[in-house]
């Protein structure tokens, strides 16, 4: 049971079948071969931001807890794997035993991050290593990716409230993810009732177009949520006509109406014109809420709207164009025996163009200016130089097999606040540009 | 359990809380109002296709019907609402006993679909049918978004072999359902061996530059793979210098190796040259599969260059572009009292703009030329014209609550290709373009 989930049975069983089938072959091989136990570094890390972001966003790092901790394969799965010949018996009398022992250290989720920060650092044998390849970059990559287009998107609500109201739009559990990880880059709240169940993230939500279609009038529609959700509710105004629509709200609801929603059309002229008429009929109180395909541009150009609050769907949930990061992981050093004292050989793939990368077990630390602002992102092997000192990002998060990290949402949520109000002014740019800071290797 | 399932334990206990909470007071308003039983008929349809798209595939039907029969509320369930005051007692009392017992109409998974086609037709009280909304659309929108990158990558692909290897760079349950997605679409096996224990699609691998990195010669990992996997292995041939690697491949495995795998570079050129290259060793029998940020537009442009098999993945799991669709479940019709009897009242929204829909409940049927190629989508509400009788689109899915069209994944993976080749050649360009047939309403 993990302390920092409700103790709520969700996903799968076990998450080791979260895998490509050429991680068991490996083992496999490494195995016969007497490599599979060599004392290994994998890293996961990005070669480059998505094109014109200036920052990125680490979340899914609880989950992939949760998912190292459920990794391991029941007998259902072994049986799988016997039928289909996947593997051989040794192999599978190996997996049947597998439990993750090794060390991982990352950067804390809600932390932001550049090209080349190792965001995951997982060190144990090669082969307990290899398996979990996987679902560590399914859930960082997915993650990671709503949070970066959350983040965006609340610099650019300032203060106000962000819904997300995406389920809808994307496959039902990355849905619940996704929901996670918008509340870690500033949402406030979410319509996902699985994600409340799950992560205890606020819920909330207004009424559809159906539940006035439903009705003989829309008046019979408004009277009869207002009569059993209470004056507080938030109203649909816009099945036929929006001025209508707002002159019977506030009839059948009083000035004490909660809030008003819309959906369509012009928003920024329609939130101005609802307003006005909310005012002048003393609903001065009365909240507007907009939605209908809304991302960090359309919200930003609300700004100086009488918006109250956003109900963001399809462009969060989608990355707002960049719906996964290109989080690869690595093998960047390993033992040359499996002695559990033999050194680590720094290694790294030599091919020719951009996907080769660096070898070595990294730190990484982020240089800031007199200010206190960041001015790089500095990665290194070896000892940390003494100026960056305390200005380590990894911290650790699994030791020996168990999980020593855990952490309520909250404090991820928080921290990427103040990340994120660490980086420059020109991080909150919505336009295309370069990572707001520098990648040096030290 | 489900017939077409291997009866394997996956997802969470039931999809019930997979609900945006505006389901839930909705619900609790029209229960109170007495609107809640009046007879609906909610359609899921796209007002569009994604910008440039010929024609949008289903897929994701079976896991709607898997959806609607495990939709209930637990214990623990109904706890959560209680505790978070979601709705009140009645609702609550309403929402443990709920099952669904109306009808479900649909066009059959992996025929073609265009703007306006009714994919999804349900049909019963407005709560129990209301309650269906959000799921039914996580399912279709994602699903579908993912079997029509596959479709248009089988297109460019013509008969070479299609592998799926996107599970690292999506969700981990939304990797699940884009194989199976892509498998509806036209590929042909999946690296995700979840995919492969939950709905028996064929699971490959090949082997990582981890591996290869894990020993202390390129030889050495090639020697121990062969050793473990046999001669039919895929070596990956791209972690130093290619030819050097094709070379100790041969002279390792013998001409018998199964196939390289070239993972970097340009892959036009490196294949052509990994192709002389095995031939001039003998081994013309081995196969060359490529990988590397692949989408239609790579593969089609590799249709000339010696390649057996593609491997695909961010493109494919992300929609090509487009990770989702837009449709959207619309009340088109219900009755005007809670009588069994009462007759149907089309309904629809109102508003201004891009978002009203056409109320009733529809049918569906694509009409053909005098050479059997699709020439429109017709739809319609009352009786279906004679002329195109025996061309209708909807099947039935479920009656009274109980699904009664289970079938095979292979069933709809068979009728994408018969569906899509009754679509103008036109169809299979992959530039963009307008809907390959149009949409009439009779």
């Amino acid at each position: 049971m993990n302390s920092a989930d409700l103790g709520r049975r969700v996903g799968v069983p076990s998450t080791a079948l979260f895998t490509d089938q050429y991680e068991l072959t490996m083992v496999q091989a490494a195995l016969k071969a007497g490599t599979a136990s060599r004392r290994s570094v994998f890293e996961a890390f990005t070669r480059r931001l998505p094109e014109g972001r200036r920052y990125g966003v680490v979340a899914g790092t609880g989950r992939v807890l949760d998912a190292v901790e459920n990794f391991h394969f029941d007998d259902e799965m072994i049986g799988f794997l016997r039928q289909q010949r996947v593997v051989d018996e040794p192999t599978l009398q190996w997996l049947a035993d597998y439990r993750f022992s090794g060390d991982i250290w990352g950067y804390p989720e809600g932390e932001v991050y550049f090209p080349g920060s190792p965001l995951l650092r997982v060190e144990g044998s090669f082969a307990e290593c290899v398996l979990l390849e996987t679902v560590i970059l399914s859930i960082l990559n997915h993650d990671s990716a709503i949070a970066a287009a959350a983040s965006r998107m609340s610099a650019a609500a300032g203060g106000r409230r962000l819904i997300e109201m995406g389920a809808r739009r994307t496959h039902e559990l990355s849905a619940v993810a996704s929901a996670r990880a918008a509340y870690v880059g500033g949402f406030d709240a979410t319509s996902d009732l699985a994600a409340g169940f799950r992560y205890g993230i606020p819920t909330v939500g207004t009424s559809a177009h159906a539940f006035t279609l439903l009705h003989d009038t829309e008046r019979d529609a408004f009277r009869a949520q207002v009569d059993s959700l209470g004056r507080g509710t938030t109203l649909l105004v816009d099945t036929y006509d929006v001025a209508e629509a707002v002159r019977a709200a506030v009839e059948i609801a009083g000035p004490e109406l909660g809030a008003v929603r819309i959906d369509s059309g012009d928003l920024l002229l329609v939130a101005h014109r609802v307003r006005q008429q909310l005012d002048e009929l003393g609903a001065t109180g009365t909240r507007i809420v907009v939605t209908s395909d809304l991302d960090e541009y359309a919200i930003a150009s609300l700004a100086a709207a009488p918006v109250d609050a956003y109900g963001v769907g399809t462009q969060l949930v989608t990355g707002s164009g960049h719906p996964t990061c290109s989080m690869v992981y690595k093998l960047v050093a390993r033992a040359g025996s499996a002695e559990p004292d033999a050194p680590l050989v720094p290694v790294a793939k030599k091919s020719l163009g951009a996907k080769s990368s660096k070898g070595g077990r990294k730190w990484a630390a982020r240089r800031v200016d007199e200010h206190g602002v960041a001015e790089a992102e500095v990665i290194g092997t070896g000892a940390v130089p003494e100026e960056l000192a305390g200005r380590e990002l990894l911290v650790e998060l699994v030791r020996g097999g168990e999980v020593v990290a855990r952490e309520p949402l909250e404090a991820a949520r928080e921290r990427h606040v103040s990340a994120r109000a660490g980086l420059p002014l020109s991080a909150m740019q919505l336009s295309r540009g370069e990572p707001v800071i520098g990648t040096e290797y030290a």
